[in-house]
């Protein structure tokens, strides 16, 4: 694979995947085709296609429909509240603990220290409010083992052992010239992901990891890793799923902590989220004579990746207010008005759940 | 510093180290000069140069001679029984454990695996078997804390924390391209270094760490991270003395497992031992005649080495011995017979005074 490909995707930049198409041919990413109709219900992420790619995924809907038993991976990075793109992650991690999968969910402070410099003992306390979160959205706590990546020795060991398959020059492709930590979360991550197929959580089974697009290169290490340790462990190559990335509000590529106006946060002041929703960019025309004319641009618009990504979920209420734009006939102020409301009532209800779920959080994160 | 220079002194290779002056001048190692005669007594491996140079040893002479705390580090790599060349180090550390230091005796399976890829399951048992030899040299458990690196978290946790700190091209520069889990055993033994000094143990102390001159790249990696980490644990820069490598019986530059002819272990039958002494090169001339007329050349000779570095205690003997060869007085003969003896003697001793400690060591490793 030449470098030039590898570089297209990287879990630690903000590069925009402009083409989809490229992951099919040069990454060997698998189309959805023939899948999604096998699963026994199609949330919104799956039926518009956010979800539009995977590897190895016909063995995760086979343990669905064959009641077998299978693990869902997935994670997070402590740095901060969590913003609403991490949200998509999340929705898919409790669908598909809905359809009989045990939730794996780490919480990765270490590579928020690597990574971003964030101090273990700050990244506690993001945790926890990042737990909450992720019950307060509906994860079921009875069937998840939720950690702290630091805390759990298993996947450290995993990482020392893992380690003497992998070449420089691997890590050098993937990542770049980084600095040794950055290298060695990489290779723990690998062991967040196979952590679910040990011994003491019943031994091998089918992993599916939901991730966004620009995470595959973890997979990608993580698959050719449980290949090289198949015979000493048992590992049954993880799968993925690939979500697209939602848009920043500002029109950015991608929401990003570097940018406030570029994402709102589950636990942001109402108030605040409302200012950058209505300061946020849009496919509307430069006058509303033009846009009249002409019609708006929902493709190109966060507002409208919002209501297709995480709050319209009916899809004839989506369809119309797509054409309501194309058309000319909704122009922005009014489209606003409406996501405002909408957002804003999600997230007051949002706080509001959060409060049931905090004494739990803290009990899961032995926090005194 | 120049990569030429680096590659002088590589921890996992076998470059002869020609010219200890270079040391000096170029790497910044101290010669011992002044700190000998502040010891309260001094060994033959000090009164012998065999100790050549140091880092920051006054810190350890004044904490001796002040009665202040210490910690004197070292460890062993379980890749099979110890050889003779190894117990210069254990000496070191008993040494300077009668002198009031606590050792920290790691059994660094981590890096026989990384680097030999034994695996942590079958070190374990090689592990006991260097335990037991260490009791028996006369290590006492009751003032050392002697850990399986896999076993030891805290380790692990310096190791990451620490890697952040380090560059790509550090870990190149000293250790050469080499795969991810060497560069992270470089920095778990990183984390073993400094591991005396956690609050766990008492917080900051000086720490000694005794080792062969090949070991002198981990040395500058811990002190330059342990540097770069004061303000965070504290930490007091590691100090270290140095030793002199012993040649292989066979004539080759350094003990080595690929070589069973260069070296003998602890544990080894003495008929075995006796075959690899009588078939030892020696600083004998072709014939016998040639040899009484020029005189043998003890400072070539493997088996001189051996006096020098463990057998003869007495300096007079030893000098006696040097001359008697020098003046073509003894022949190899003589000496192999007498170097037999001693040898056979003291690993005749040693083999029956382990078995005294092998309960002892099963429970310092928690072995059942």
């Amino acid at each position: 694979m030449k470098r030039s490909n590898m570089d297209l995707i990287d879990p630690w930049g903000s590069i925009e995947i402009e083409n989809y198409e490229k992951l099919f041919e040069e990454f060997g990413i698998q189309r959805m085709d023939g899948l999604v109709d096998k699963l026994p219900c199609k949330p919104s992420f799956i039926r518009r296609g956010i979800i539009f790619g995977h590897r190895d995924f016909e063995r995760i809907v086979e343990a669905i429909n064959k009641q077998q038993p299978f693990a869902v991976m997935s994670g997070i990075k402590p740095t901060g509240p969590l913003h609403i793109g991490t949200i998509l992650t999340l929705r898919e991690m409790i669908f598909f603990q809905k359809l009989g999968g045990v939730v794996f969910y780490c919480i990765a402070d270490i590579e928020a220290y690597e990574d971003n410099g964030i101090p273990l003992e700050e990244s506690e306390k993001i945790a926890l409010d990042n737990v909450v979160d992720a019950l307060a959205l509906g994860l079921d706590p009875s069937r998840s083992y939720i950690y702290r990546q630091s805390k759990e020795n298993d996947v450290k060991d995993l990482a020392i052992i893992l380690a003497r398959a992998v070449t420089l020059s691997t890590m050098e492709a993937i990542y770049g010239v980084r600095h040794m930590g950055l290298y060695m979360s990489a290779l723990i991550q690998v062991g967040d992901i196979l952590l679910p197929q040990l011994k003491r959580f019943g031994g091998p089974k089918p992993t599916l990891v939901p991730v966004g697009i620009d995470q595959d290169p973890h997979i990608r290490l993580c698959r050719d890793l449980a290949h090289k340790f198949k015979e000493k462990y048992g590992f049954i190559l993880p799968s993925a799923t690939y979500h697209k990335i939602i848009r920043g509000l500002d029109g950015s590529s991608k929401m990003s902590k570097r940018n406030p106006m570029s994402y709102f946060t589950l636990t942001e002041d109402v108030e605040s989220i409302t200012f950058k929703l209505k300061n946020a960019f849009t496919g509307g025309r430069p006058t509303a004579k033009e846009q009249r004319t002409l019609g708006g641009e929902p493709e190109k618009c966060p507002i409208f990746d919002l209501y297709k990504f995480f709050f319209v979920e009916d899809d004839d209420k989506l369809l119309e207010t797509y054409w309501r734009c194309k058309t000319g006939d909704m122009l922005c102020g009014e489209d606003k008005a409406f996501a405002i409301e909408v957002v804003t009532s999600f997230i007051k209800e949002h706080q509001e759940r959060r409060k049931a779920f905090i004494d739990k959080s803290r009990e899961i994160l032995n926090l005194d």
